[in-house]
């Protein structure tokens, strides 16, 4: 998941671009040595793993870290709901139904720094119980609405509050979606409107797509899916990246929230839309089953084109430009 | 696993006692949900969950920060290895073999405080790529020595170095160990020398004990086992705890480290030995193993007595005296 400064007003930094900056991926993978049960592992929104004969099981983990994914004042429940709700979001996006997380929370005790607004009064440097206990139970919340068993964690101290959660899932075999299985042709959707949502608050209590998903993977097999959480034009980048192919989308349809631009939905960030391709035929079965259900839960917004990593943006007069598949860097 | 303070030479501070402070268990009990498939969620040194007919899944967290479990002048191999040695010794614990992780990493970037020596020159305020990519190193060389495969993570800003590892294992059901099985009459048993691993540094290279305690599930089935991560007295609280008993340690009996005193080394830490209880005939078998074989792995520390929760220190003259079973609780 994207790290996203702590002002919402700023400009955002992606774990891609950390990466990136510090070639990590490349000093580390002379060390690695996998398991052949691992499907999937560094590279998709969450790792895939052999579980049985009809499973695959999934592992994913995001960390938020006070002052740059939330704020002082931000409320803990919310907090907590992010905190777990961005992992099921990686779930959903391979087509899964998460099951167990694990939860660890680094807390101010005593040290560090005086920035926060809950903070226990005349020990303005430790962070106040409540707001604590109001993440827990903002996490717990949101396990208990989609089906998640809490079963362990750890709590530590820290100069600002830090919360880290590990969530499994499952998905069967027949529907696991990649991000690498998109091919020329197919048609570029998305789960609901884009951009804004660091303003709107939108970041923090977002529902995970776990229900949509479920719905597309049994009727609709998308060929590609991933959740937005870098903005579309970065995300896009990495379905493109994985499955070697390019993009066109369609500036027009873009589905936007209230008063955002369209440079916003496409550099934006933490949506927690899911972005998937459909081949052709179930793309028109979809287009047509939204319009007989007179439904908005799912957008076109472009297809699917053949040049390897080149993403353009087509105007309503047919004229397109290319823009960067990326990400703002930050690091 | 215990949170230790920066200074090697300050007191510490437990994740329990963080957990009683805040009563976060108490508060968010009503929020829980748990799924048949979890056997054992908070409580143990990992969570169990249902796998299939002949096995457990294991999984497992912890958090470690810069600062407070590791030093701005700790090597960032030793930081790596820490980071996934501490969740392998819980797997270890329960009788488990590591299998699978996802690592989290919060990387200094330019807000925050400089006080650390690992930084860019002209940019003190944020962390050098070699020393995180050391760590990676670090991490990778212990996943390949103990068989885990990296298969995902998160990457980060945060203002201080934080990282947290979730590790997945497995364990035969006929091996698992829990905290929970001991019984009165039952004798005590540690795997090596306690006490002293700040200022030794043991705290930070320490071998996880997988194959000592693969040897002991395999060949004297433990009653209970744990890892020692909070300091003896602590963890052997835990173990009474769970198992509804008490104990009785025989202070000339205990191993320590050079230069430990038997209050160092019952209210240590990091010592990341096993501890664990065997029944009387076990108990004997394995005594007699080790005088065959010339083996000092294991060392018979006390036994097991029906008073719940009472924890005794004997002499050299047979008096005792009750200690606290417990850790030193900072927050």
């Amino acid at each position: 998941m994207k790290a996203t400064q702590g002002d919402p007003g700023s400009r955002y930094h992606t774990s891609e671009g950390a990466m990136n900056e510090f070639s990590f991926i490349d000093s580390i993978k002379p060390f690695q040595n996998l398991s052949c049960r691992v499907i999937k592992g560094i590279g998709d929104d969450a790792a895939v793993l052999e579980l049985d004969a009809k499973r695959y099981q999934l592992l994913t983990t995001d960390m938020l870290v006070e002052g740059v994914h939330f704020l002082s004042n931000t409320p803990a429940k919310l907090v907590g709901h992010k905190a777990l709700a961005c992992n099921i979001s990686d779930i959903a996006a391979m087509g899964g139904i998460p099951t167990f997380a694990v939860v660890s929370i680094g807390i101010p005790t005593g040290t560090g720094h005086i920035e926060f607004s809950h903070r226990v009064k005349g020990q303005e440097n430790s962070m106040c119980p409540d707001y604590v206990s109001g993440t827990y139970k903002g996490i717990f919340a949101c396990a208990k609405r989609f089906g998640v068993s809490i079963v362990g964690g750890d709590t530590v101290k820290a100069d600002k509050l830090v919360i880290n959660i590990a969530l499994l899932g499952e998905v069967e075999k027949k529907n696991l979606v990649l991000r690498s299985g998109a091919k020329p042709g197919d048609h570029l959707f998305v789960s609901g409107p884009l951009g804004g949502t660091l303003k709107s608050g939108k970041h923090l209590n977002f529902t995970p797509r776990v229900k949509e998903a479920r719905f597309l993977i049994e009727q609709f097999k998308p060929s590609a899916m991933m959740d937005i959480s870098d903005g579309l034009a970065g995300d896009l980048g990495h379905i493109l990246n994985a499955s070697r192919v390019g993009a066109e989308i369609d500036e027009q349809r873009l589905p936007l929230n209230k008063g955002v631009s369209v440079d916003e939905a496409l550099h934006g960030g933490e949506d927690f839309e899911l972005l998937f391709s459909l081949s052709s035929p179930k793309s028109a079965k979809l287009v047509e089953y939204l319009r007989s259900h007179r439904c908005g839960h799912f957008v076109e917004i472009g297809r699917i084109i053949a040049l390897p990593k080149k993403l353009y943006l087509c105007d309503g007069s047919g004229r397109r430009r290319e823009i960067e598949p990326k990400g703002y860097t930050h690091f």
